[in-house]
């Protein structure tokens, strides 16, 4: 691939997040992936996860992916991708037809390990509310390792492989105290998320030092192997100077999420923000190519005003931000939206106005973003 | 709505063609949707049917049939609507959100109830392959009419409603002999299938005044009630002439599936027979407006062909085709394109290349239509 990532994030297609998909959840107690998997008949269960992968994503979508100018799509992946997890259900089968469907239509993929047992961040997307030990299980720590190295083995000669990223969103120090996730996903075994701590930078840089170093043996040199800088982009410095890595990436998320004062918050104080965001990413890319592999055009802003606002006044208003967002994220290597597509109804459910702005695809269909 | 109808039909949402989804009926051995509910577990069956109806098509299909330049919606439903026929599920609730979807982005929805219970064409889309009976149950001829005087009820107050068809697709004698649908949809209980018959036009003639009668009763003015023409557009002219009706409309669907001679098929030859049948809906269009409810781009030539031309020859040939389908249409009130999606995989399955003709979604990301 030539040029800047202009990619794209399949969502909530093998990893689930209730929010996204809000339907699936219908008829159970379940507010995650793992409890979902639990909580249902294991018969309706398999139909259930069958049918929506069946549905949600499909040759066609690549078609559409490709059309609009994407180049990339970055593929979030469960650790029971392999079947070896029960009572969850693999999804080799449809990461294959992915990869087929990319090389049919000129695209590329970057596989992201998005979850791990006990879970990295206690996130929702982290398959299980409010627990985050994963770190704490050196079973479980290689067990992902194993995972990360049997997909390697799997797709390596693929020329649909962009590359692989080790682990989505590991929960570090400083931002584990901002976003407080036990208070955001309660958990719901308050037993088994006991002891759930973030995941220190000691522990992150040896366990990407260590999947570096199984994965690099395995990928040839052109495939990318991507890391994310556990919401922290300025504490990589001295990993990446002090050690030697071919074709490594750092994945950086970014949302418009503030919130602390929705007041302040307009164009100029987001465009200022992603202004700053872009100055930091150009400055990390002097030591390792960046990529923003997350991050919408959603904002408070549009969700407080979009009422008073014209159609015209909304595009307008999403096509700057689009502006601005894209030319940060092109200080570094480029960018994956989150997401393609999701399943929320801002019309029968008009709490969810605004959330639109999550879904890509719909987002190009009204004109609010240009790839 | 002003202008020609520029429509599209959500089909293999609410009603099921394995050939449209075949995923859908992995792990069973059923052909149509009518076994299916049979075939399955009751609780799996629900969430195979749930999920689905939830992913397949959202509010940001609406959105983007909406952007595409549509302005009609066609929706099959099934004659267990309204969730009084066990084992079959309603989708009444479904029917509803796709109602305020279509308020929200310009729409109008025309319902078409697309299947009878003991099938009134013996295809699979008649919800029960090799079946064709359903003119032979008064009973059911009743059932039908209460079906529809209850989704007249339901929806003659909504601004989206441009009108009800009363059933689509009753296969006639002629047609009957040409297609021999228990040849092509083999019934699966052949004493079930025992006595199925064609409908005959003295049948069809009076339930479409007996429907129009009873409907005309409830609905609007301004909604239309759509008869579909039975396979023989030119059946119709004595009944249009010789009775009064407001506000109705006939519907003829045409398919460039001839195949009996695939040598002789090129453009030209498609064009020729596409001027023909406009000639006849212009014609028949005197006596009464006439919409061409199904069609799509779907060819022989092009799945013959298809590897030895390239992507601009394909691209030129079906955005020729679609020219000199739409002029043939609009020689009535417009076209309603089937369909809108399907998930049918050319990459992973190659014998179906070329089908993806028949995804207007795709059709239009690929630059092969242009609504």
């Amino acid at each position: 691939m030539e040029g800047k990532i202009k990619g794209v994030n399949l969502g909530a297609w093998l990893v689930l997040e209730k929010w996204m998909t809000p339907r699936l959840f219908d008829r159970t107690p379940s507010d995650d992936e793992y409890y979902l998997a639990y909580d249902m008949d294991p018969e309706a269960y398999e139909e259930k996860i069958k049918t929506h992968r069946a549905t949600f994503i499909t040759e066609g979508d690549f078609v559409k992916i490709a059309s609009a100018g994407f180049n990339v799509v970055r593929i979030p992946v469960p650790y029971f991708i392999f079947g070896d997890r029960e009572p969850f259900i693999g999804c080799l089968d449809e990461l294959d037809l992915a990869f087929n469907w990319a090389r049919a239509y000129g695209l590329e993929v970057l596989i992201d390990l998005h979850t791990a047992p006990y879970s990295q961040n206690a996130f929702d997307n982290g398959g299980i509310s409010g627990v985050c030990k994963w770190a704490q299980h050196p079973e479980e720590v290689e067990f992902v390792l194993n995972v990360l190295t049997r997909l390697a083995e799997r797709y390596k000669a693929d020329d649909a492989l962009y590359g692989i990223e080790v682990l989505n969103e590991p929960l570090t120090p400083e931002m584990w105290d901002i976003i407080d996730p036990q208070d955001q996903y309660e958990p719901r075994d308050k037993e088994l998320a006991e002891g759930s701590a973030p995941v220190s930078f000691a522990f992150l840089y040896d366990f990407y030092q260590e999947a570096y170093d199984r994965l690099r043996e395995i990928l040839p040199p052109d495939k990318a192997i991507v890391f994310h800088d556990g919401f922290d982009l300025l504490k990589w410095e001295g990993f990446f100077k002090e050690r030697e890595f071919d074709n490594v990436m750092l994945d950086t998320h970014h949302y418009l999420m503030f919130g602390n004062d929705p007041d302040k918050e307009n164009l100029e104080y987001y465009q200022a923000h992603l202004n700053q965001t872009g100055e930091q990413i150009e400055k990390v890319s002097k030591y390792v190519p960046v990529v923003t592999g997350e991050w919408c055009l959603y904002n408070q802003q549009i969700v407080k005003n979009q009422k008073n606002m014209t159609d015209d006044e909304v595009t307008a208003f999403y096509n700057a931000l689009w502006q601005a967002s894209v030319d940060a994220w092109n200080k570094g290597d480029g960018y994956f939206y989150w997401t393609y597509k999701l399943l929320i109804d801002t019309v029968n459910e008009p709490d969810n106005r605004g959330k639109d702005a999550w879904d890509v695809s719909r987002a190009i269909a009204r004109g609010w973003a240009q790839v």
